[in-house]
């Protein structure tokens, strides 16, 4: 590694430039390559794991993760080997779990009071109508191994789970090579997980959505994970629900001025680290602050341990835009709809009315996006790649469901009955119609 | 036809029976065939439109549904011709298509009001945390031509995305042969349609989730269709958002003998008319309650328009279930998750806690499903095939979506930037914990 690598230059582009909306596109621009090859063979896995159950869920583990078992069994966590890995961290490290554990469940209950409980009303003829919410039966949270071994991710799947009121949470973690991460076990044990396996990647996957002998079938599957859990997530979907498929990490930000270049600087680094893909863009119509970010930038890149993900990530994904105003901005951000947006202004109230599309948005210089991801309370399961147009952040509502409820009384099947058998009979649908006109009278 | 395809005789089965579970498990199974040749169909066809754009979808709409037009804006419906279509209805059905919709306006009111509004709240040390909700800017509606043209289906769709708040509700309906169905028009009228286009198929879902010249680029696309429908929903996800893919349709009555026996064999006919493959099955610890249900339906079949769908349907996938009691009925309908879920009971109010799984519930004699299918208000896009265990009807929720909001006061920096900062640093990210620092003292 050179010092050459060591240079995080982001796109620097301009709103009032003629070409801004290309050059924007290409920078944006991000596709899931389909891989046949990974395709094929998460397809294969899939059927094998519903054919041969645990047996093909061992030899996977064998293969793949290099954890040689003779049962299934074997594979299972203990709650006392959850708990032990708890009580056996630094007391700093249970503190902080167990506090950024509480306030993701106290946002997640509180959340749960809007929309996430049963209601019903009654209309004049005496009708009843509403909706009942229910936690579902059971859920399989996928936590990856390995490299991005996120304990964070652990609470901020399970808690909505537990806090919804699902019956029980299966986690699976695949430990490569037997190495099992500390954090994530004793996340584990704070979040309230249910039962818990060293298994991973499609046939992981496949062990939840299917069942096998020793792995309960799951009702839907929520958690991050690499190319082949993302495929067969995907895959499975309709058998089970699932969560949204994620791509690359980004952020946001919108700046006035206002805040230190520092803070800023380090928050696009916060995103760059987590992969190369990772996307960090800052829009200001102040261009001496950007340029105060860019020499913040190249002054605090050398100390970060990660510099040479945060370099590749900000060069070949990186921006910082010159916009006209705060209002382009934020129009610009509307047409982006990132996964973070950090609004670091004087004013961040001012400019949140004129903000609809983004995963999460961060207010003020103090609310750096690292604080969302680990203790605010809110999810840090966010939709990417511009999904933030029409999905939301993982909640506890994607761990419940409603069935409306309809009470219709004697008075009410008379006014209805007639309008029914006239839509009924418009539709050709002739014992719809009758159905409703033998209520009538 | 011979009289013998006019009986329908569902299987007769009993809880008692040793081998129930085997029984009823083979009469639920449903899988919708994978159909390699369509999938590969539907692809080539989304690459084409995607490809060469309002070309591609005319070239379609001239070959499989038989219409000819020199551009797309030709096949656009404008909206005095919506509107001709309503004021050319009998009154009778303009009445009823109008007071249908504003049935179900108002339960996705008072829908919208349960969750679907921006909440906020402040904790202790200031800093606010919330979500945002915002509706979709624009959606697509897929209505279903040809046999299967349910005006009622419009409503259900575009009336919640209306009262979400949506932008622009574009609504597309092929017209094979260049037959306009006046009721589906007028229904468009009644509930809000903003743009439609007389195009369907894979080359519709195309145009809406990539965008042509002519068709506008949505955000989501809600509504059934057919196989190629449902396929190239399925392939779009991601890109666009989509509803469910939905299976055949399904009821489930669970009876404690109460109601007419003729009431119960009509709405076991009403769901069977849909489609030979749609589902009926009946629940009742009252022996001699079936039996006087299959004499109502013997004597009622061949009164009916549709007797040889509903009698396959019946026949082929329906069952009259004799049970222990009410509540082991309860269980049964827990395990198998009816789209639709009718208590007909004295006691509607006894069963319906024990209920979890179901799209929507119907409670006492006088609530026929087919009330709700048009005008009781709540909606009729219900989760078929046992999803009900994890998914939900389709509401103004599926029009929203929601963005965490965290304004993070100076005194709560301090607190949460302690937990990420050690957080952070036991995930190996560097940058997020010196964000976090950053904004501490």
């Amino acid at each position: 590694m050179t010092s050459i690598d060591l240079r995080a230059t982001p796109a620097r582009l301009s709103s009032a430039d003629g070409q801004f909306d290309a050059k924007l596109a290409a920078r944006l621009h991000w596709s899931a390559a389909q891989d046949d090859a990974i395709e094929q063979r998460v397809q294969d896995i899939l059927a094998d794991v519903r054919a041969r159950g645990d047996v093909a869920v061992l030899d996977y583990t064998a293969r793949f993760d290099g954890v040689q078992a003779e049962s299934l069994t074997a594979l299972e966590l203990q709650a006392g080997e959850l708990a032990a890995a708890f009580d056996a961290l630094p007391a700093a490290q249970r503190d902080a779990l167990q506090q950024a554990a509480a306030r993701i469940r106290r946002y997640h209950a509180w959340q749960k009071q809007q929309g996430g409980e049963t209601a019903t009303y009654v209309d004049e003829d005496g009708t009843l109508l509403g909706q009942k919410v229910t936690p579902l039966d059971r859920v399989g949270i996928y936590v990856p191994g390995g490299k991005a071994a996120y304990p964070s991710s652990v609470l901020m799947n399970a808690i909505p789970a537990h806090v919804a009121g699902v019956g029980e949470i299966i986690m699976v973690v695949p430990t490569p090579r037997g190495a099992k991460n500390p954090l994530v076990l004793a996340a584990a044990h704070v979040a309230g997980v249910t039962r818990a396996f060293t298994i991973g990647g499609a046939q992981a996957v496949a062990a939840l959505a299917y069942g096998t002998a020793t792995v309960p079938k799951v009702d839907k599957i929520t958690g991050p994970g690499n190319a082949y859990v993302a495929s067969a997530k995907k895959h499975v979907f309709g058998q089970v629900g699932i969560d949204m498929i994620a791509g690359p990490s980004e952020i946001l930000v919108l700046a006035d001025g206002s805040t230190p270049p520092d803070w800023v600087a380090m928050d696009l680094f916060s995103q760059a680290e987590h992969d190369e893909l990772a996307q960090s863009i800052l829009l200001s119509p102040d261009a001496a602050y950007l340029d105060a970010v860019q020499a913040a930038i190249n002054r605090l890149l050398p100390s970060m341990p990660r510099a040479e993900i945060i370099a590749k990530s900000l060069t070949n994904r990186g921006a910082l835009i010159h916009t006209r105003s705060m209002q382009e901005a934020c129009e610009i951000a509307n047409r982006i709809a990132p996964e973070h947006l950090e609004v670091s202004s004087r004013e961040p109230q001012r400019w949140e009315p004129l903000l609809k599309h983004a995963g999460a948005i961060f207010l003020g210089a103090y609310t750096s996006e690292s604080l969302g991801d680990y203790c605010a309370g809110p999810n840090h399961v966010l939709p990417t790649s511009g999904t933030a147009r029409f999905s939301s952040p993982l909640s506890v509502y994607d761990f419940q469901k409603r069935s409306s409820l309809i009470a219709v009384s004697q008075a009410g099947a008379q006014k209805l009955g007639h309008i029914a058998q006239v839509l009924a009979e418009g539709e050709g649908l002739h014992a719809h119609a009758e159905a409703a006109r033998l209520r009538v009278g």
